[in-house]
């Protein structure tokens, strides 16, 4: 490998504002580093209780083991109770679209779906297995998770392309008694959620004052369009690569359909141009461009997260010259918005609470627990916590585990 | 849990003349102490390397997974170095044939596959995941894999009732490049050989001179007479419930049609009478009962393993009055003929050679690699290891990478 370098700095301002950010390193990251960190893989299956003796063997296996499996038999309940499957999350992904490159395949988004285990061990001491598959038909990915089903407790769809995820995750959540939950989708709107909370907090502005512009009506787009709805934004207009959203355009798949007919409430019609203008918050999740001219035509002191990774909409010093306050997906600028603060907290709530499914308000609690975290800590640099906050993901588990139960979806 | 306790002493006097023996308990395990180390599953997930520094994260998640996931799409063979799939075993279950429990379903079974589990990261430092499944059709569960074939570099199925183990098995083998082993019957297969090699050291016999009788013409009874009758053993007569398989019996199933043509050389007819009488070796592997008058039938200095658990064929002190050698499958009796002293190893083996199946040769050399292990410190009541002794997996480990090599099996 040679040693080029991946772009990895620190958390620069923010970092003085958070007195439980972990130090961040500022020698880049080097490809060696890299490779040398997934030598092996990167998870390990370890027994809880040791064998060393007959007797742990008389336990954990024959023949005492069979008075456990009996005991599930009489009573299916008791599974939760004497197996690891009611804590266990399925991390499932086919590799149709993964991170920024696309449609790589099943086995070359393994490593991203190891990582993604390492974290919620990490940051939620959630147990979770990787499970990438070999076919991108909807009905195959649904019918392989309802035969897995009593394996696991819970469901993180990753890295499935748009529109069939929204597809698959429909499907799978009405065949599938636990929680399910395309982290692409709500894990980002989620944390831009609460990240544009703590950009108003700082601006002293209100989500119902605000009209939000979308560029990207994929995966994170619907779902974000449909958090910030859901949060009382007063107008959301949502860009796809034909232009704005709206119910007269035709050939929309029925996901950007119903979105035309909830967003976009001045009746835009056009491009970036003119969705832009007045608007107050851009938001990108496009892998497109957007140029400054347009951003100067924005309301006063607008927002601007551009997010799309590993290049943003727009270098974050260019937008910082129009906007009061951006962010975006990256680790070496400020306000990184990454799904990291949110999904292992939503996870353990959802699993703490014995959740069958994860609702909207479980949600949008995850969001205001987040901009809660920082919220005595918010400045224009810092709108959402350090992705290595351990504050955030106990208290966005509690949260969740009380919507859970506020919605009387615990089984 | 009420105190009952559970049959599980000591190794009896095959401890004394085993130096590599772990020290075995006197006294009972309860089931208080059972369920107590059932509590929240037996398995966890954990990160090779920790995640504590931003800088851990841009080597393990975002960014720096996109160089490795790029990586492999670029050249699949790179999946094998940078993840951990290619040493991950598939622990799979219907939940159809759950120790002597029998079709529990797939959740109920889940604590046996968790408790393999335990065994294969215990004995050969495997990482695998139970697998159970919510069907019980061939089909499907072959689907399912072939889906999952990403994900995990071998298959161990377990506790499928026969025939239909032997369908899914063949047809997951014919559609998988990786090994598919049916630990039910071709460990038992693999120990009940090296035990009766032991048994003919101690008795100073060859395979060739015997006539084996097996009771039981399930996944375990088929796959010893067919390990036996590779190894050169001189004859194998199979009974199941109807009595002695033969040509001229109606209403066999393709599997034991096939066994009726290769075994039963002296054109037996009747049940376990006809069987017995005159043979060496009586093999018990079917849940039944064998009278003591029977085995008294046998010729001289027969050998006796009667395996089926909870409940051996005969008591071992009954079969001792007529048997030189007896067997079973408990961890009370001296002779202990349990499935861990192979299964790790020929996983370890198997996954170390980069194996694309397991050979007949890989499941005969693994049979002599435990032989071999306790040759020098073999006895009537020590023909095989103890279940605890470390120094079978990694020799038998070995052995079947040697055999997959020699086989020209390693992809």
């Amino acid at each position: 490998m040679s040693q080029h370098t991946i772009n990895e700095s620190a958390h620069t301002s923010a970092t003085a504002a958070m007195p439980h950010h972990i130090p961040a390193e500022t020698d880049p990251v080097t490809e060696e580093e890299v490779f040398h960190g997934h030598e092996g893989g990167k998870l390990s299956v370890t027994a809880t209780r040791p064998i060393s003796r007959s007797r742990d063997l008389a336990v954990a296996y024959t023949p005492g083991v069979a008075k456990v499996s009996s005991a599930i038999a009489a009573d299916a309940s008791q599974a939760a109770r004497y197996t690891w499957a009611n804590r266990l999350v399925a991390v499932v992904s086919d590799g149709t679209a993964v991170l920024g490159l696309g449609d790589i395949g099943p086995s070359a988004s393994l490593p991203v779906m190891e990582g993604k285990s390492v974290l919620f061990k990490s940051f939620a001491e959630l147990d979770s297995i990787p499970l990438v598959l070999d076919t991108s038909d909807p009905d195959e990915i649904v019918a392989t998770l309802v035969r897995m089903r009593p394996s696991f407790g819970a469901v993180n769809l990753e890295d499935i392309s748009a529109p069939r995820c929204f597809e698959i995750e429909d499907k799978a959540k009405a065949a599938l008694d636990c929680p399910v939950f395309h982290d692409d989708q709500h894990g980002t709107a989620v944390v831009v959620l609460a990240a544009l909370r703590g950009a108003n907090a700082v601006r002293d502005r209100s989500l119902a004052a605000q009209r939000v512009v979308i560029a990207g009506a994929g995966a994170s787009g619907v779902a974000c369009a449909r958090i910030l709805l859901a949060a009382g934004v007063g107008d959301v207009t949502v860009l796809d690569s034909q232009g704005i959203l709206h119910p007269d355009r035709s050939g929309l798949n029925p996901v950007k359909a119903d979105l035309a007919e909830r967003t976009n409430s001045a009746g835009l019609r056009g491009g970036q141009a003119e969705a832009l203008r007045g608007a107050d918050v851009y938001l990108g999740l496009s892998g497109s461009t957007i140029s400054p001219q347009l951003l100067a035509t924005m309301a006063a002191d607008p927002v601007v997260f551009a997010l799309s990774n590993p290049q943003p909409e727009i270098t974050p010093d260019v937008a910082a010259q129009y906007a009061s306050v951006v962010a975006t997906g990256r680790s070496d600028f400020c306000n990184q918005i990454n799904n990291v603060l949110a999904f292992p907290g939503i996870f353990r709530g959802a699993l703490d609470a014995g959740a069958t499914m994860i609702t909207e308000n479980m949600k949008l609690a995850a969001a205001e627990a987040i901009f809660r975290v920082a919220a005595d800590e918010l400045a224009a640099d810092a709108i959402v916590p350090s992705p290595l906050d351990p504050r955030v993901a106990p208290e966005v588990g509690a949260a969740v585990e009380r919507a859970a139960i506020a919605d009387g979806v615990t089984g």
